[in-house]
């Protein structure tokens, strides 16, 4: 019987306390019931989580490998959450750190629609990595930030993202904003042809508003002239994401923004790995592009768990295509060089608040960034 | 001008630090964009957070205050969590532990429909505690989820509760199983009622389904018969459960499951406050009934970080009505007194995977429970 599994790092005080430990997950997130009272038959044979293996690997740590049936999850993303880590993760000490989908996840949850290649493909830049300038701040007009959408697309924007803060306030509306900064990136786009320009610019406006009205949002949007979604997964909920991208009349490449989601990943005991959460699960829920903080920036990520980031981004063996990395928190042009040969091409490059001291020579930025990104 | 506040504990290496760490979630968590380019006027007099009060409480540790203005939010509750603990919430050693609203905040989010009062006047429950089994394992059909769902409430359920596992899966389809146990619970209810019983069992389902497809399954439930909504808001998102909450058509309690939370309140040094978490924000999220692993379960919650969360709960200058707190997780009869003396009448006490242990005689499991908890 085919199984998908997780893998879970567990603090115990010996392999006694791990493999009770480990029990305790399996049946925690699947039947939420003490052993003894789990019904014979169907719910043990096939509901039931099923402890594969409990291996010691450090200092009071274990690494456990839990195998699931596509049954205990049915049809919903968030269930599957919910078996992966959903009570698990009020457990002291638990933390997920790997995923391993079997067929049947990989047909009920196909993941991103796009994926490295198709955005590559939409942008029209066959090599070298993604300018992204980044729209803000909120408090700004729709005409004003449809300026900067203007002026970064015009300069060689390869996407123009929206700040993850624009969400529908007094001083931009959703509705106005979203129009007025898709003419803009539109408007940029004609003249980048005009010059022969075989590249454009695409435009991911942040999808907001009430919970159930995020697709209506997202429809209204693309009309309006978005070629792309942003939306944060972490407020709205991974599956809202994910629909988003599973929808065939949408077809929208995602970018998924990090913002709320630190906690799972900022503790060592709790939550999950870097790689799992901002890899594993964002390509598993839809997300084409995946936003993290870069180390270095002002977020206290490292070196190695933003290259577990890449490598699950990428890994040929995740769910559904290859997706891209996106590193942002405080960059630069000066450090774009570095990032680079960390990176490569395959990468979405963010610029945010370091672009608006540019004022005027804005577009300059965004040609020096392109210069460095160029082969 | 009126700003509601939030303040964070912030770990820092001394006054000075403090102040500078207070200072970037002030800009992390509204223009995200360095101070020298923070534009004039109404983005740095409005939008921007300002730090109110950075005042030392312990060993590197730091009590910030930040006050925000309702223009920063506009009017979705993702984006006022975005405000409060968005970006701020992957910084390390920042942890938001209290809100205190202004009139703004509280005009665009009410919070709970019912709170403590409306829902004991839903049960006909004059004085004492709830009795709340919880309908599980996943795997189990429908018929028999509804077997258990009529025996509790006949025995004197107040509330019956499915699991958060209950996810419309193949063995219990959403649509099947909530008609077949709203109508147990209708049928239970009629012979209380014959009986001279002046309460009621009110039927909660676990609202699950595709993201965009929460609000229509609710829906079906209320007109199936179901009497309020169980929801994760940890996996759906916080919005999500308030526009439940909040509409008109629907009008029913709400309950909030803690799953997929525990990363948010485990750390000392990330996430939110227990009582911040489960308390303020469910209450301003429109939870009428929050439930929190009782300590001395499996999970790892003290009897303080429970405490505060009930204080949270009822305390009279938070968002909207009082709301009732909801302990479980490995609960028995036998804790019930301890547990009544800790958390009073307005509780619903949770009864999970125990219950099933008493097979046939779990009927006599509610009728010792509603003895217990009747004053």
């Amino acid at each position: 019987m085919e199984r998908f599994t997780v893998t879970y790092r567990i603090v115990a005080d010996d392999d006694h306390d791990a493999a009770a430990r480990a029990d305790a997950i399996a049946l925690e997130d699947t039947v939420e019931i003490p052993r003894d009272v789990v019904p014979k038959g169907y719910v043990e044979d096939v509901i039931l989580g099923r402890v594969e293996d409990v291996t010691p690997t450090g200092d009071a740590v274990w690494s456990a490998r839990i195998a699931y049936h596509i049954d205990s999850v049915g049809h919903d993303l968030a269930q599957l959450l919910n078996v992966i880590l959903g009570n698990a993760s009020i457990l002291r000490g638990v933390k997920a750190v790997d995923l391993t989908p079997d067929a049947a996840l990989r047909a009920r949850f196909p993941g991103a629609r796009f994926g490295a290649a198709g955005v590559r493909a939409l942008t029209g830049r066959s090599t070298g990595g993604f300018v992204c300038p980044v729209i803000k701040p909120q408090g700004t007009s729709s005409d004003s930030l449809a300026q900067l959408c203007y002026l970064t697309a015009v300069a060689g924007a390869d996407i123009v993202k929206e700040d993850h803060g624009l969400a529908g306030q007094d001083a931009a509306p959703f509705r106005e904003r979203v129009t007025a900064c898709a003419a803009a990136v539109a408007r940029a786009n004609a003249e980048r042809q005009e010059k022969g320009d075989q590249t454009q610019a695409l435009y991911f406006p942040n999808i907001s508003g009430p919970a159930h009205k995020i697709h209506d949002n997202a429809r209204y949007a693309r009309d309006a002239g978005a070629d792309g979604l942003l939306i944060i997964p972490g407020l709205y909920g991974f599956d809202a994401m994910n629909q988003l991208a599973q929808d065939d009349e949408l077809d929208l490449p995602i970018m998924a923004h990090p913002s709320h989601l630190g906690p799972y990943v900022l503790s060592p005991d709790h939550g999950y790995g870097h790689g799992m959460l901002f890899g594993q699960l964002m390509r598993l829920a839809g997300a084409d592009i995946s936003v993290f903080p870069n180390h270095g920036g002002r977020f206290g990520f490292s070196v190695e768990e933003c290259d577990a980031i890449v490598a699950d981004c990428r890994d040929p063996s995740g769910v559904g295509p290859a997706i891209l990395p996106s590193p942002g928190g405080g960059m630069s042009v000066e450090r774009l060089p570095d990032m680079q040969r960390q990176y490569g091409a395959d990468c979405v490059y963010l610029l945010g608040g370091s672009l608006l001291r540019a004022g005027d020579g804005i577009g300059d930025v965004i040609r020096d960034m392109r210069r460095a990104l160029t082969p």
